[in-house]
């Protein structure tokens, strides 16, 4: 009955997997205006694209990008590569029509993401879709969190406080993936995890970081080259190579800075934090109140009322699994907790919903590229002692 | 290339949806031996039934069950309808050569689950498999409790403390929904959830409930009349009709008993614990350490290392999301929690390589009328002035 | 300026050096209408008795407790002795005219607790006041708790859901401290902790509990003598003798009840819960509302306030610190936490104003009578299969 | 028998409180070489000294802190004025040949703090101690990490990540206390809550922070006066005079750097996190492990061994209640916590050791003037741009 719109996804490693689950899933929880069909997977190895794609339930194969905008039976191009072939693909693809969802950071540098940012708006004119996919906006708790500020619950912001803390590559024959080399993945934990704070922390306060003062550190310099192309989520499975190379991005990154509305934000993105496996958390303190969220409980947002009478007053566990929370109602009863791909099904989710509606998805393209900016100006100001370095408008 | 099985589903509501999720997913995390394919799905009315598998994804339907027994297309009965017809059901696939998987409680009554039982017994003899859905065993931390008590790493048991609590129908005026009534549900908090943490306390323990001492209360003895046939997941939306009616079940069940290795336990299941969702916790203490799982926060378990000196001792929080964890290494990488649905992943999983395997999948239904047994102690001690019941023996 | 009023005590150990330190301080914080002096301390060692007060820092030393009663300059009496004295000591204080204080369990047995309640009611006719120590009574969170049921905040009580868990003597070559001989102790966990939870139980709710049905276990049948003649509180320091003897009293008492109001109640108390040190936990639910406490963090209240929209209630951690919280305002600033010790100086602040002010302090003689009668009603129903006992009525 | 050690103390605000009760109860539960006396207490005003001497134990009262150096029957100077007056009465105090304890921080200017030193450093050359006041270290939980990580068990520190939030002025009508002017301050979140940051980072780690980069902010750029000399703690009691002022210190201070052993830092004091009342807080992590504090929990320290298989590993709650932690042993059993002011008592129980010992009591004045340089450095930065700012060597 429903129109279907067909989906084709570029990449099949960790991010191909969340995706192709998003897209297998959506629609059994979800009403959508469209049906989504999980048309091709595109991979450059023939044989492991068709492995992974009879894996992940996606119906053809192609082995080049290319051919998988040319088909016509693709309407949604979702990139799940590394950084630094985002640009190219996402610009060819808006160009011939195709409604492009972009993993995130969205792209390896500023100049890149500007081509993108100006790519999406002139697709835009043509009612055709850009979306990058940070995929943490769509954890109920944190869309509660920015339900929460909208309304005006915690008043006037003071401060950020947010944190993604990782511990995967604390030992030092963790081996030289991809992620550790700037070529290919642009940066380290800053351009990786601190990307996502950035994007939570002015998606839940509505506001922009105006400028910011940065340290980075690479604590291991060297490490053991790697056997394959595996990324940091092999854990420390991943193979070891012969030899010996250089880290080329940071290990960790720590900034303070001024959120537009003249709060205060304070930043840290490491892999080095030694029993924090995934603690993306983010407080914010206002004038009438504060949220804290921590990704390692992620069905659980803490909200401190500060209008209460003091002796009443205090935390409060909020289980963010009842039906009036966004995204929650498609789901289980209350204290039925989802998991950490649940994001990327509401992802897709809002995205068939924008493309039939013909409204512009969030975040936009132009979005991704602000965060660009202040992964920039993190950059730029380690490099000159820490000086405060304002971000640049869009 | 793997040999198809294929599944017939009998209900759609709430567990219908959750099977349907586990059915989906399974072959794409996990590499099985045999690859399941969703072929039908039974119910009692035509459209709805097409509605409902369209939405959740079953090729085919059937109006009466008998008949999704009978399609030779189908292997697998997944039986997902109130308690009161489980024992004919499942009796009938079994002497028809299906594999049988049931949601808990097996029965409504001792003397269903023994037939169910002994038609499970006489099934295996011919390669027929049957197991009950106990889904919170395959919950990654509960399954880690079980192997850390198997491992000798807690020692002697000396308590078990468990309660599931929830507050669903503590507003008076919530409907009298099928749950509510004796002979629809079978019992009411006492079957519903309090079969869940006998469940997982004899399973996580090891050992099993040799008797009890029991207190069951209705607090709200008469409710408003439902308008359809919605469960308690529906909260407080469920819509109401006209008049009321008694409620015919328990509102909590509290009970005290030994465990067959001289422990003491404790239990509590309560649809009125305000502010609870869906708290299924145990808490086991050993003399060598202890456990405890909260399912409101279900990707942790804490352990306390009792051998440990004691100024460095402490409960402490395992994220149970490492790929050495039960089921977790399929997933995703640390510290990236899964949610409720995953359980009936990873239930299906097991069954389809048990069924593959040759061997028995666990919980037996044997298993499931221990349970049984143990809610008829607690019925019949509370009906005789709490008086400590042995249960039978299987 | 204001009157003095002199205080004699009798034992220091544990409880004597806490009422000593609770002596010590209260008049610095608290604006009291007497001022306490610490005139004397009884013991039966002359000379361990000249030592202990010098060091806790009483005046004069006497060695018979009836000299303590006849001193002129003593006007309050607080026996900090074993179970096996406190009701000669208290009968005869009272007779004499001095205001006792008496630490928990009122007595060994009921018949003891009656004469020393009948004590008690007959020197109130005279001014003189009785009080019986349940210092966990004014911890700040458990007052606030009680303030919070008592203003309607959590509606009608369903569950009180009560546990008191050590670790003490998990180690089964633990000593048999006299703490683990009925003859001196009268019972074990049950008398010793259990005391306490069902006293804040009927303190936070403002019910009784109407009958028990319980479970007692020792775990551990025997044990090393002991050298000396220390408490648990030596933890496993205390000495051991040579030889064994039989542990007399219970390791372990569970019991349910139900509560005059119409609630479900639970209680734990057992020193084998190897983890938790002194986990004194009570969760109260009600139609409107819950409360939880956990002594190991003792300075938070949880609160749950159920006529919250459920998109934003949750349990919230109400730091008792605040200047309006009971007993808060004499101390420190918010967030600055108070320790174990403050409940007792809350407890001789409340007494001497209750003495100065003429009116009956609580916890009365009675009230410690009426937990007495808890206590005999679980240990009946325990040895008689458990069977539902009526607590009788004072 | 033991000989005496006369005390006298200077101010009886919020801090004359704390150390009063210090020196009140140290003797009844350390075994201590020498007995302190609690001799005078001077203060401006004879009525309220008088007052506050009989309410918080002292025996004679001074109207003029010189002439309570000049008392024979004093050998301890316990300094508890604002942090303007230090210097003078400090450099007295030593050159007299008493000890002085001195309250936080140091001084309000480098150049006072390093009189202050150098006079600490002449004093010791003929014995005499000095001490500042930094109780937070006397955390037994505080001191328990030091322990671990100078024992080796979290390894090589990677990351500290330091907190110290209150919300006490978050009110824009909060009068304008004397902590709100720099002239009586020096400075606001700063000094007098991020002094404790950097002294318990520094303390914890071992190491030094060798540069830091700052923002400060004041939100509340003007108050209401207040009416009399009332500090933060008297909460949003405090009285209101007429009319307006600037505040004229900070009302938050973020702050990044590096460590002297190559890790890098974060720090946060701000009085505007509303709901948290005096989070104190921080996180160390190390190759090996890590270690997490909160001061509104002051009982528990969280430890993660790193070195476990991640199977089982995970942040524990270390109850630092047990008699072999720091200092206490002297107090309760285990799971009986302590509260504030039992790090005060703990602070006087080192220095009479140390003086009767004849060794150096730390936090030396060296160490308080190194933290006042860390303070110096921050503001610099601050006004500089937030460029990274080398913390000058003692």
């Amino acid at each position: 009955m429903r129109p279907v719109i067909g989906v084709g996804m570029i990449g099949y490693a960790f991010m191909g997997r969340t995706h192709s689950q998003a897209w297998r899933s959506v629609d059994a929880f979800f009403d959508l205006p469209l049906k989504p069909a999980m048309v091709a997977l595109a991979g450059r190895s023939a044989e492991a694209t068709a492995q992974a794609a009879e894996k992940l339930g996606w119906a053809h194969v192609e082995t080049d990008w290319k051919h998988l905008i040319d088909r016509d039976d693709v309407q949604i191009i979702d990139i799940c590569t590394p950084g630094d072939s985002h640009a190219e693909i996402a610009v060819a693809a808006l160009e011939a029509g195709k409604h492009v969802i972009c993993e995130k950071p969205l792209a390896n540098t500023v100049a890149e993401a500007e081509a993108m940012a100006a790519a999406a708006r002139a697709a835009a004119a043509r009612g055709v879709r850009a979306m990058v996919a940070f995929n943490y906006r769509r954890v109920p708790a944190v869309a509660l969190a920015r339900k929460f500020v909208a309304e005006g619950r915690i008043g006037e912001i003071r401060h950020v406080r947010a944190q993604y803390l990782q511990d995967w590559i604390v030992e030092p024959e963790f081996p030289l993936v991809w992620r550790l080399q700037k070529d290919k993945a642009g940066s380290g934990a800053l351009g990786d995890i601190g990307a996502h704070i950035i994007d939570i922390a002015q998606y839940i306060t509505g506001e922009r970081l105006a400028g910011v003062s940065g340290l980075t550190e690479t604590f291991v310099k060297e490490r053991p080259l790697a056997a394959g192309s595996t990324g940091l989520s092999a854990g420390s499975g991943a193979g070891r190579g012969a030899g010996r190379g250089a880290v080329t991005v940071d290990d960790a990154a720590l900034f303070i800075g001024r959120l537009s509305g003249g709060g205060l934000a304070s930043f840290e993105a490491t892999r080095f934090a030694s029993g924090r496996k995934n603690a993306m958390r983010i407080e914010v303190n206002g004038s009438l109140g504060s949220l804290a969220f921590d990704f390692e409980a992620m069905n659980e947002l803490w909200f401190h009322d500060h209008t209460l009478d003091s002796a009443e007053a205090g935390f409060r566990r909020v289980l963010v699994t009842e039906p009036s929370h966004p995204y929650v109602g498609a789901w289980w009863p209350p204290g039925h907790g989802l998991g950490y791909e649940h994001s990327f099904t509401h992802e897709v989710k809002d995205f068939i919903e924008a493309i039939a509606a013909g409204t512009a998805p969030e975040p936009s393209f132009d979005e991704g590229l602000r965060v660009q900016r202040v992964l920039a100006a993190v950059e730029q100001s380690a490099a000159d002692g820490s000086r405060f370095t304002t971000v640049e408008d869009s």
